[in-house]
């Protein structure tokens, strides 16, 4: 899942508030009107040269900027709401705009701003042999629904790179964060007004009320595709409501694979970082896999890294027999995402063993083989069926920043369209253009 | 909608016939089982080399060839039937394999397996600073799902097509062409087996119970993607239920505009081909547009052109006051597609409302603008929002064979992945494969 989950789905109830949709009124019809508003900015900024949407991006940033004693004063409330509410300390630090946060977001809408443009990029040429000229061209994906249920950052971050690649965005974030994100999409709109760019390239949902995201998922004429980001039960609530695209992100089971000819020092460098540098991302390692032939000599400096550093080890019989502080891991082991201190570690026979078990068990994430024999990484680059595969390298690279993408707005695990980090480029898609010179088609 | 529908929804009724699922069997479970089996079928066609895959494809054609009695027989019996249900003779002969038809079947399999291999090309490669080596590959999308309720040899044409690209293919025809259908596939999967294909690589659905499709659309876990091809019912059935990608098409509501600026001869030839050469194909005009400034001068000779060529003319007030024959356009004439010898026709003000009328009232299929004047005709194909835009051409371009990519599954109006037609290059995804020399992520 994301690393940015605040609240899970149990504590998400719909909080009263100043702007939530006045009682009566229809939240879907509400929903609808933000939706016709969105399809028509997205038909203006379609148009706009990148050099006025840059400049909407960074008119953006300054009003973050202008505004951050209003954003910081909404976020009060959103804080005295939460405590309130009983979140514990780690939700609370989550959801606070500090200072040096409120800055970040401001220089996060300029790093945005200053991205290589997506729109117009030409993809592919030819020409056919009657002499048409085709070419296919980048164009934004329309109309951008993001559901998030995070850090309140996010509505700068997913507003901008929306806006960045040519889109309109409908917003809606976690009923916790309700006024932050409001001063903060004020803010962004205010900062596109000014610099020609349509205000209504962002919008937020006004209302806590749930039958808001129903209303949206469902929205197909006027949403071409919609980003979840947040827990399991946002993410299969999306899907199964869905009547639009979806790039959703569902579990990061991710694995290491130390192959015989796996150098010792870096094997227990990859093992350690891809479990360890951050435990709670979708990019973490969930399982360790060891070719047998290596198993006795390599296992034990590889698990003293990981149990020094607070891992958990849950073992197969060979894993506990090598180091008595495992614990023996169950069939459930194989495919259960920690996102925590936890490891499950396999030895498993050889290259085969290892991509039957990643492909059956894992998610299709992010896989690395740790190897000094070069075909045994090719097939495992070629074999392992995960939207991004490393040799020699930490699974921890599962990021779009990692990528030279910038800012990403999600991971996705689905196979179409975007697949891997979705930055920028993967918020456009293309058109054919074709220039004739009279050619009609013969019968 | 496809050119290729043969009956209409209502027409549809579930058949009783020898391979239908036994009473009391579970058809939800019996798609599940074919979508496992196809899983298992697309982890094999993923790693099998690309000569293994054109072999699969050789053998499958010669074999259609062998069989052609058989699958002639087959077609015979559902003949008979057709004729029972009192088919209309055009629906007969869409149905009908003659001798002719087989073999060219047989030879689209073979056009296909001549086809450049789409899977492993490198789409992107780029360095880090930290020396991570990374390319964008094409791989394969996993299963599909083809629905159709066409010509029996829309079997063939799909299932190479899936298996060219790597995929397996889970296919479900209309139930008219049941036995056609089973006779094909068989000789399909016969062809692929002595290859060394599996023979799983192309499954059919084994009921014409409709409840196989409402299972196959919700069989996420195994299914990657959904092709529908089909009347409007039929695709607005699969978008509803779908929980899984659809590459949908729906309307072809494509316009012709003649710019102030184009030469009459050519606007003629091109009005006349694009509505005329075949009217009930997606990429058919349904609508021309025609700038003020020559719609007098203009208007007289393509009108002519046109109703010559049997078409009904409908206009607006400027065009049935220039042509007596035509009758007035009603707002609802905007935005049908008649798939039938019949044009709306509007005299507009310039380029600008020619843009703001095909993005208005058109499915974002396919337009062209005829125009001398470069200026015009590139802030068309900039600003007009659809999935081919032409200058100097005929909108029946709109075709993956004249866009030079063999054969095509169909045509996507959806935005995401596959726009336009779709070929084998849109039936592959990509990964990212990441090289290292074991970096690991920095805190």
């Amino acid at each position: 899942m994301t690393p940015d989950t605040i609240f899970p789905a149990s504590r998400k109830r719909p909080v009263a508030t100043a702007d939530a949709v006045p009682p009566g009124e229809d939240v879907a019809a509400m929903v609808r009107d933000l939706g016709r508003k969105a399809r028509t900015a997205a038909a203006t900024l379609a148009t706009l040269p990148a050099e006025t949407r840059r400049a909407g991006l960074r008119a953006a940033a300054a009003t973050v900027r202008d505004r951050a004693g209003p954003i910081a004063d909404a976020n009060t409330q959103d804080m005295a709401a939460a405590r309130t509410k009983g979140l514990t300390a780690a939700m609370l630090d989550r959801l606070e705009l500090t200072p040096k946060r409120i800055e970040a977001m401001a220089r996060g809408l300029e790093d945005i701003a200053a991205l290589p443009d997506p729109v117009g990029r030409i993809l592919a040429r030819w020409e056919q042999p009657n002499g048409l000229r085709f070419e296919r061209v980048s164009v934004p994906l329309g109309v951008i629904g993001v559901i998030y249920e995070s850090r309140p950052n996010v509505t700068a971050d997913a507003g901008g790179l929306c806006v960045k690649a040519g889109n309109a965005a409908i917003l809606r974030g976690g009923s916790e964060s309700f006024h932050s994100s409001a001063a903060i999409v004020d803010a962004l709109r205010d900062g596109f007004a000014g610099a020609g760019v349509p205000a209504d390239a962002v919008q937020r949902i006004p209302t806590t009320d749930r039958a808001a995201v129903g209303a949206l998922l469902r929205l197909h004429d006027h949403v071409d595709v919609i980003v979840p980001r947040g827990g399991r039960s946002l993410i299969e609530r999306v899907m199964e409501e869905a009547r639009v695209p979806v790039f959703a992100h569902l579990d990061g089971l991710c694995h290491v694979y130390l192959h015989a000819s796996a150098d010792p020092d870096m094997a227990r460098a990859i093992a350690l970082n891809a479990k360890m540098r951050r435990t709670g991302i979708c990019g973490a390692a969930e399982t360790l896999l060891v070719d047998r032939a290596i198993a006795e000599r390599l296992l034990p400096p590889v698990l003293d890294d990981l149990i020094a550093a607070g891992c958990a080890i849950r073992g197969d019989t060979t894993v506990c027999a090598l180091e008595p502080r495992a614990t023996p891991a169950t069939e459930d082991d194989w495919s259960t995402e920690y996102l925590d201190a936890i490891l499950s570690v396999r030895v498993v026979d050889g290259l085969d063993a290892a991509i039957d078990h990643i492909n059956r068990y894992g998610s299709h994430h992010t896989d690395s083989i740790v190897a000094a024999d070069r075909d045994a990484a090719e097939r495992f680059l070629r074999d392992v069926d995960s939207a991004i595969v490393l040799h020699n390298a930490s699974t921890q690279f599962a990021d779009g920043g990692e990528f030279g993408f910038g800012a990403e707005i999600g991971i996705s695990t689905g196979k179409m369209h975007a697949r891997g980090p979705v930055g920028v480029e993967q918020l456009t898609g293309f058109n054919y253009r074709v220039r004739g010179t009279g050619q009609v088609r013969p019968a």
